[in-house]
């Protein structure tokens, strides 16, 4: 049984056998416990973090020191901070599991490597970040457009079972809201 | 003289003369006058949008029939709705040149025929929607921290050509406020 990440590829490019035996040296299994951070403000992050299984959340701590998310990443998405990780300067942000969670992770070194043994992976890169980027504009337009209600009301309506799934005060970080609006909200009084 | 898109891709990738050529037969470039939509809502986009010269913006038209900018694009910068693009769905925006501008075309039907034929231009797009996804990661990040006044100085430090050049208002909607709070903040009264 191929891990999730090898099956994820292998929707976007053809693989053959061989080359899955190549692509399986580069990504490594890690097991990693919630609430200890991958990334910290200020590391170079060396790593992209597809999520096998569990949940992970990005954040950075504004000057109140208050934890603001910005991103969270479910079975079968990426996590990264990806200016960190092309540049490898030190990064803004945390990232950190919200549940118990196995990754599979590509190591900045490797990647080059990894292309030129396969180009399809360049491929597979190429189609995956277009996804992130195309919800990241319309993502945009909601931040721009939604009052807040609303975009909790749009939330739960597209990711139904995540709702149920992570706290409720990193639900309400996300949403910008502070977690007594988020519970008045789902209590139908706003 | 090879136009500024091809001067670009050399930044990313390698291509010989030979290679040059067949690039050259995919890129069309476009003289396009101000105000005129190359997208609008509803519309399916058919093309990415590389700005020779010139200026372009991203917007939608909320409920109340605003115009409200996500996005702009200036020299060296790929513009597209991305979603539109890559579902060929109709899309949520408009895309229109700010000023008289010069672009260069690739069109939906022959981009795949072209990283069939220069393999490298799947690596050059992968590089290019990276570096825009990281930039949406960092732009998440201030919409979360910044109080408008923020924004403003801070969008003035990293642009300060750019300030110039926008009309007030198409800023003042980029960054979210009402023109006459900008001109507020612009006299140092905020």
């Amino acid at each position: 049984m191929y891990p999730n990440l090898v099956k994820h590829i292998l929707k976007y490019v053809s693989l053959n056998e061989e080359e899955i035996q190549i692509l399986l040296k580069y990504i490594k299994p890690l097991s990693v416990r919630k609430k200890v951070n991958l990334l910290k403000e200020g590391q170079i992050c060396k790593s992209l973090y597809f999520v096998e299984k569990g949940c992970m959340r990005l954040f950075f701590v504004d000057d109140k020191g208050v934890e603001q998310i910005t991103q969270f990443a479910i079975e079968n998405w990426w996590m990264s901070d990806f200016t960190s990780f092309n540049t490898q300067s030190p990064s803004q942000f945390y990232i950190q599991p919200v549940e118990n969670s196995v990754l599979y992770v590509v190591e900045h070194h490797l990647r080059e490597q990894l292309f030129q043994e396969l180009p399809q992976l360049e491929r597979y890169f190429r189609l995956i970040i277009e996804k992130a980027y195309s919800a990241s504009q319309i993502r945009f337009k909601y931040l721009y457009n939604f009052s807040k209600v609303e975009s909790f009301h749009h939330f739960s309506t597209l990711f139904p079972e995540f709702i149920q799934r992570i706290p409720q005060y990193m639900l309400a970080s996300y949403l910008g809201f502070t977690p007594e609006y988020l519970s008045e909200i789902r209590k139908n009084r706003l």
